[in-house]
C-alpha cells in the first residue's frame, strides 16, 4: 500500500504548458479531460493538419476548443517560412503566446544533424521585440549517428546558440528528457526554461521498448535521466514546470504496422491529459518511496510552482484562484477514452485512446468552487 | 537500383546456429522455411513451454521437427537447476550440442545486475570435460541502472569470468549486438565465439522504436554497434558466424497491450527464417553501397565462413555438400506466414507471423541438387 503522501493537499488549479488537443471528434473527446486532470490553463500546440501558421487560424482554433472547455487557452503558431515579422506583431496583439518549432520544419544539414534556424532569425528578432515565446521541440533530426537516444542532447548546442543570438528571447525547451537538457537550461539565463512531462517522470527506455502505448518523441531515456527530471521538477527552480505533451492517438494509429495488411510505425505520443496533476503527484510519491527524492523537498511552494506557478510567471499570466483538492482515495485510470461514439467490447478499435497507465490506481481530486 | 552484388554466387548451404522453431502449429508453419532461407543446418533453441531440460525431451523434440524438415538439427538443453553433470554426459552421448542459458533462469543480484552462475559451476565443469557447448544469452537481467541498452555490455564481465574459470569450455555469446560484445569475444581464446543475427546487421534503436515487428531482445543498439557487427561478420574472423535468432511470434502476441482489453508488452523477436541467407547478403550489399564495408572484404572464403563454415568448424560438424545459388533476380519478402491455416483479408490476425522486412525486395536463391 502506498502512503498517499498528498491526500488532502489543496493546490491552485494546475497549468499544463504543453498539450495536444487535436480537432474534430478527438478534440471533442479530449477537451473535457483537461479539468479532470486538475488543470485550468493549457498551452495548446499548433500542429494540426494543416498546421496553424496564421493568427486567424489560431483564433478560430481557440474558439473551437472553447466550445468544449472553459479552461484558459494559450494559443500558439507553428514555425513556418510563411510566417513574417508582421505575423509575429499581429500574434502578439491578438494575445497569442508562442511559436512552436518542430525539427521537421527546419532546414537541416543531414550529415551532421545540425538544425539550421538561420532562415528564421528575422522572426526570432521580431519575437524578441514583441516578447513572444519560442517553444522548441529540441531534437536533432534523424541523421548519421543521430538516434532517438541522443537527438535531444545533439540539439542542445543549437539551444545555446539561439540563446546567445537572441538573449532577450524567451525560450522553452519543451519536454526535457535528459540530464543534459536540464543542465543546458540551467546554464542559460532566466528567460530560457524547460517543460517536463508527467510520463517522463515515470518512464525509461525499457518502458517503451515493446510498448507502443509508452512510446513518444522524445523517447524516455536512461534511469539517470529520469532521476535528473525528478530532481529538477522537485527543485523549486522556476525554470522547470509542467508541460505534459499529452498527445492522444487513436488506437489504430498506435498499432502502426501491426495490422495484417498495414505497415509503418506506431504513432508517437502518450495521453496523460485526464490525470495531469495526479500523475505528477504519483511520480513524486514514488520517487520519495524509492529514495530518489527527499520528502522534505516537496513543499507547498515547490509543488505549486512546478504544477503551475512557475509557468504562469514565465508566460506572464495571472491565476484566477481556482483550487483543487487531492484526495487520499484512489481511483483507477480509465481503460480507454472513446472518440466519436461509445466504445466497448463490440466496437471497432479505431475510436479509442488508451491513456498512460491504463487501469492503474491513481489519486483522485476534486475542484473547490471559489467563484 | 541496387547493384545485386551477389547474383550468381554459389555457396555451400548455410548453417544457422540460433533458431527458434517452437512446437505445434507454429513448428509446422516455420520448419519448412529453413530451406527457403538457404539453410540446411540449424542449432535449435530449447525454450519451449516447458523448457527442454532432459535428453529425452530434446530427442523427442528433434523427432517432431524432423517430421517437417530434412535439415540437420543440432539440439540443446535449457540451463536449469534440474540438470546434473550426469545429464550432461547423457546429452553428449545422445548427440546434443549445447546448453542454453537465459538470464531469467539464473540467480541474480538485482541491485547490481550481476549474473551469478555459481550454482552451475559443476555443470560447466562436466560440459568442459564432455566438450558440450555453453550458449549464453548475454544480457544482465533488469536492475537498477541496467536497461535494454546496456544489458549486454553489463554481461560481458560475466562472460570473461566464465571463460577464465572454464578455459576449455566452448562458449557462444549468442546474438552479439554491441561493439563491446565483439571486442570481448575477440579478447577471449579461440573457444569463445559469437553469433550475429541477420536483423542486427540492419537495425538500430530507431528501427524498433515504435515498431514492434523489429523489436527483439537483445534490442538493436546504436549505429556504431551495427557497423561493428557488419565489420565482424565480414572480417573472416572464424569467431563470428550466423545465428539468426529467428523467433516467430503470432501477430496477436506482437500486438501485446495494443488490444482494447489487453495489456502487456509486445512479444520480443524477429522472424527471419525464410530469408536467413538472403538477408545477410542484402545487409552486406547495403554496407558496401554505403561505404561501411569494403567490397574486397566479401571474398568467397569470408562469405562461406560467416554463413556456415566457421560455425560448422566450431560445432565440429561436417557439411554434406549441398549447395545454393544466389539469383540476381529479386523476389519479395512475404507479407505474412500463416500459422494453423490460411490467412487472408477475412481471417483473424491470430494466426499469422509477420516476417522481417515484409514486402521488401530480396535476393532469391535456388538449391543445387548434388545428391
Amino acid at each position: 500500500m502506498s502512503p498517499r503522501l498528498f491526500g488532502g493537499l489543496v493546490l491552485p488549479a494546475s497549468a499544463d504548458f504543453h498539450v495536444h488537443l487535436r480537432d474534430g471528434a478527438m478534440l471533442e473527446a479530449v477537451a473535457g479531460t483537461i479539468k479532470s486532470g486538475g488543470v485550468d490553463t493549457v498551452f495548446v500546440m499548433p500542429n494540426l493538419v494543416p498546421p496553424i501558421t496564421t493568427v486567424e487560424h489560431a483564433l478560430a482554433y481557440k474558439e473551437a476548443i472553447a466550445r468544449y472547455t472553459d479552461a484558459t487557452l494559450l494559443m500558439s503558431l507553428y514555425l513556418h517560412p510563411s510566417i513574417t515579422p508582421d505575423t509575429i506583431r499581429q500574434a502578439k496583439k491578438a494575445g497569442l503566446f508562442g511559436v512552436k518549432s518542430y525539427p521537421a520544419g527546419v532546414t537541416t544539414n543531414s550529415a551532421s544533424g545540425v538544425v539550421d534556424y538561420e532562415q528564421f532569425y528575422p522572426l526570432f528578432k521580431a519575437m524578441e521585440e514583441e516578447d513572444l515565446v519560442l517553444n522548441l521541440h529540441g531534437e536533432a533530426p534523424p541523421a548519421q549517428d543521430i538516434t532517438v537516444l541522443n537527438a535531444e542532447e545533439a540539439f542542445l548546442p543549437t539551444l545555446l546558440d539561439l540563446h546567445r543570438r537572441f538573449p532577450k528571447l524567451r525560450i522553452v525547451l519543451e519536454h526535457c528528457t535528459t540530464a543534459a537538457a536540464i543542465e543546458a537550461v540551467k546554464k542559460c539565463g532566466p528567460n530560457v526554461v524547460g517543460t517536463i512531462t508527467a510520463h517522463h517522470l515515470f518512464l525509461i527506455i525499457d518502458d517503451w521498448a515493446g510498448d507502443p502505448i509508452n512510446f513518444c518523441k522524445p523517447v524516455a531515456k536512461l534511469p539517470t535521466d529520469r532521476v535528473a527530471l525528478l530532481q529538477a521538477a522537485t527543485s523549486g527552480n522556476p525554470k522547470f514546470f509542467l508541460g505534459t505533451d499529452s498527445a492522444p492517438h487513436p488506437l489504430s494509429a498506435k498499432k502502426g504496422g501491426l495490422g495484417i495488411h498495414e505497415a509503418g510505425k506506431c504513432a508517437a505520443g502518450v495521453f496523460t491529459q485526464p490525470y495531469a496533476t495526479q500523475l505528477v503527484l504519483e511520480a513524486f510519491e514514488d520517487a520519495v518511496t524509492k529514495g530518489v527524492v527527499e520528502k522534505s523537498r516537496l513543499s507547498q511552494v515547490v509543488l505549486e510552482g512546478f504544477l503551475g506557478g512557475f509557468g504562469r510567471k514565465f508566460y506572464q499570466i495571472d491565476h484566477d484562484g481556482e483550487k483543487i483538492r487531492i484526495l487520499a482515495k484512489d481511483e483507477k485510470v480509465i481503460s480507454m477514452l472513446s472518440v466519436g461514439g461509445e466504445a466497448g467490447a463490440n466496437s471497432t478499435t479505431r475510436d479509442v485512446v488508451i491513456p498512460f497507465r491504463r487501469d492503474s490506481p491513481i489519486y483522485s481530486l476534486e475542484w473547490i468552487q471559489t467563484k
